[in-house]
């Protein structure tokens, strides 16, 4: 019988309890550290509980450690010192391992021990296992995720309820698929950890996650969502990792897809990975992205994977540690969606159309709504061109937004087409 | 390095090939045995080759037998001297595994070694090891599948093109999808075989094939798929096992599905699986149902785990080797879709009202499309009803079957509201 440790007995760490006091499992949970454990002395009941940490690391008995915490420097100290100790580390702290991954997993090789986070990508969906054990020796040239369930959430919700982005953020954050203070999520960086670990086990390389093109949805409107609806389009924030030539090029951006795109049917506070395999073909697996016996659960499979002794050949062998660094998605080509602030005057489509083109960018529709009496309050120009260079694109909205008539360029939106 | 025997060199022995020459592979095939060996010698190479069995089963250095053959007898033999030898087996045979596999798991167990079938069931989709290792300690009430791509592609083509059944049948025997006796797909029987197998994972113990309500897609009709497309709906064949109160009810057969169905975007020869966990949700798997190297890689998959030594809940622990007999469907409530031949001429439809009400099936919508002009032709009429027992719906079809102006009752489908 494996003896386990708990840091943290928040919502996950709670419904690790609950499956583990129902199921017949070959672990027990032996000592619960939190730092509120005397109110909670109803949850941890006859287990072992504390404040402090050297319950659970000076515990030679204690063979594996959950972390459950979240923040950073207290997990960090814990994962180090338990690393340090030989024992096995389980975490969905996705966060700490974007961050101090490469120190860790280094750590843990040299220790013999290892350092499980299934819980820490894309919840209950066991991607992280599928990848590691099943497609192991698979040439992936590309793969992309909803991997964020907030944003994922509040895009739905500006859709299918018509709200604007403010209103469907505060419904995410009353039914808990929001923090209060959602930043991490919204701005696309909660997505931008999460790919980098999947990235580094596609590449057999770590990448470093602030090597990413990173954009949020906080400027999304519901104007956006309305438009490329009415075009038969959606936006989802998606996470992608392609393979050309050795390169890979990371991006976590708003994108607009198109029907039969393999993520348009994903919606609400679900999660999804879809990869192209050299051998295998595409897959797809979709999941809960968060919640509490979700998450819970993908921490027990790495409890079980390790207890049972299994290979585990990201940690253990055939990764080599060294940092990738990821090309530059401004040489890739796109079609993209944009949406500009104009003065409703005279001329204005013109001078747009005159500075795209000597950017070589050529226009495939545009859209305005406008009312029939010109106003002087700026309004939405919708554009979409043919495909393009990022660069190109990126040169010419700083050029754009030096016209007269251009107040801003808030939205531009790459078209995913796979 | 791990010597393996394989037995078949049709098109998923040589996608085998081809992958363990591209990959570097801690294994070797070293011996092959096939019907026409000497004609793909070009293939084989500097492999020994052979039609005779003892050319892998004499030879006491080879670990791990490949069954890619095809057909019954020989491989039955074939597996059951390689598991005597205490050599591991693996093989792609649905049928033979859901006909013979409780006598030869058991043979396997008392062996101590191991059978692999990921490529048995859906393909590249890695459900097998999914359900045997992340998911084996979860509580799974309900599995639906895609599990055929010949019938997939097939109602697929039919809505898509508008084409009737025997002609999207034709074009999926020209592309490969589909035998030239292609009875074991359309029948629903390979979907069968495969549902046996999961069946038995999700309730850990022997689900026999013979016991599950199976229905094929050679009655439906275009008019079918035109008329459930006019209605918004899809036709797919599912596959299908729920537990409700400790029975298991399965079915595989056409049931219609509504928008927002997991199931709804699942096109062609594509394969998907969908399951609802206790603690960790919905769940969905997607990809590739057959082909050369998809199913290749899931033979590769099965090679590795098996070499790398790794835990096997299914075959090695935790399994009760014991029959489930399942529930009957018939017992199961379920809204229907009816298409009945019926004579165009008045007081048909109270006749056909009287029957269903004297069932307690009531009447959710009907449809009839006949030319103004009365003609002695029969025509379609289309009925949807609310949830009725299925038992109460047959013995119904059997009253309206002798009504004067019904000339048979040739489709109805379930409604799947999952």
């Amino acid at each position: 019988m494996l003896k386990v440790g708990l840091f943290g007995l928040g919502t996950v760490g709670q419904g690790l309890l609950e499956i583990s006091r129902n199921s017949k499992l070959p672990f027990e949970i032996v000592a619960i550290v939190d730092r509120s454990y005397k109110k909670k002395s109803k949850i941890t009941g006859n287990i072992a509980a504390s404040d402090n940490p050297s319950l659970i690391l000076d515990d030679n008995d204690i063979d594996l450690v959950v972390e459950l915490m979240g923040g950073i420097d207290l997990p960090l100290f814990i994962i180090r010192e338990a690393l340090d100790k030989k024992k096995n580390v389980i975490t969905a702290n996705k966060f700490l391992l974007a961050e101090h991954g490469f120190a860790l997993f280094t750590k843990a090789q040299d220790n013999g021990v290892k350092i499980g986070f299934e819980a820490a990508v894309a919840g209950a969906i066991p991607v992280i296992r599928n990848l590691e054990n099943i497609f192991w020796y698979e040439d992936i040239s590309l793969l992309e995720g909803i991997l964020n369930g907030t944003t994922n959430y509040i895009l739905t919700k500006m859709r299918t309820e018509k709200k604007e982005y403010e209103y469907a953020l505060k419904d995410a954050q009353k039914l808990g698929f929001a923090e209060a203070d959602p930043t991490l999520d919204v701005s696309g960086m909660d997505a931008a950890h999460k790919l980098a670990l999947l990235a580094s086990h596609i590449t057999k390389s770590w990448i470093e996650y602030k090597s990413i093109y990173v954009r949020g949805i906080e400027n999304i409107r519901l104007n956006d969502i309305l438009w490329t609806e009415k075009a038969g389009y959606r936006i989802r924030l998606i996470s992608r990792c392609q393979r050309i030539d050795g390169k890979v090029y990371l991006s976590v951006e708003p994108s607009i897809i198109l029907p039969g795109h393999y993520l348009w049917d994903v919606e609400n506070e679900n999660n999804a990975i879809v990869f192209q395999g050299m051998y295998s073909g595409i897959h797809m697996f979709v999941g809960k992205g968060a919640g509490s016996l979700p998450t819970a659960y993908s921490v027990l499979s790495d409890i079980m994977h390790i207890t049972q002794g299994n290979h585990n050949p990201y940690l253990m062998h055939n990764f080599v540690w060294r940092y990738n660094h990821p090309g530059s998605v401004e040489d890739k080509e796109s079609a993209f969606y944009m949406r500009l602030l104009v003065m409703d005057e005279p001329g204005v489509l013109a001078d747009i159309a005159k500075v795209l083109s000597e950017h070589s960018i050529s226009i495939a529709s545009v859209h305005q709504d406008a009312p029939i009496q010109i106003s002087d309050h700026p309004v939405d120009l919708i554009l979409i061109t043919h495909k393009c260079l990022r660069k190109s694109l990126q040169t010419s909205i700083t050029a754009l937004e030096k016209l007269n008539s251009v107040k801003s360029v808030p939205v531009f939106l790459p078209i995913d087409e796979n």
